[in-house]
């Protein structure tokens, strides 16, 4: 994924925080960028690999602690955190020998943000 | 998909409150019953049928209101609304010739919740 759409995903998350999913109905940009990223939320490694790394202290996994987790081979592992880091979720830098993940600052709150029902939209007639 | 499937799925968007994906590694199980549910928000024309409906004063929404939306045919959305609802997001009813839709209630609350960093972690070391 190049690095503009990287961008793209980053804005879409961003805005997340500004017009939620039960605010108003999304326009085709702005769903084609946020179904990416729940897409990438779509699958149960990538969801297990998020949940270890969004939840270890000190806030980042050398990717040699979460592969044993899983019965898959490192290259398997190596191409869902691609397809989390693409979709602007985690990002990562080599060390050494291994890469280090994190997740990106804030991503979370703002997709939470994004899914939550504004208060005035919770009592349906 | 079968009344349990949808009982489980259930369960995962109730548990959602109680385990955040930034809590602890999440088990295989629930990892599996949460990727369906964001697997079905990670399409652009479901996402943008889900804000149709759950931004809907009054809560609920005509099928034949959200179809004239799309450049898609009436079962092409059909078969979306089915896997949001399959997916315990939405639920519908038949009422003489239309079908109408609504957001299950707490639902989306309940996923925000289960993103959503807890404050004891958001300041990595």
């Amino acid at each position: 994924m190049s690095k503009q759409e990287l961008t793209i995903l980053g804005r879409a998350a961003d805005d997340a925080c500004c017009q939620g999913l039960a605010s108003a109905p999304l326009d085709e940009q702005r769903a084609a960028d946020l179904a990416k990223i729940f897409k990438a939320l779509g699958d149960p490694v990538r969801l297990r690999l998020m949940s270890m790394i969004a939840s270890r202290e000190g806030g980042e996994v050398c990717v040699c602690e979460l592969t044993p987790a899983f019965d898959l081979s490192q290259p398997t592992i190596s191409h869902h955190l691609k397809l989390l880091r693409q979709a602007g979720l985690i990002d990562c830098e080599r060390r050494g020998t291994w890469v280090y993940y994190w997740v990106l600052p804030g991503v979370l709150d703002r997709l939470a943000g994004f899914l939550a029902v504004p208060h005035s939209a919770k009592e349906p007639v």
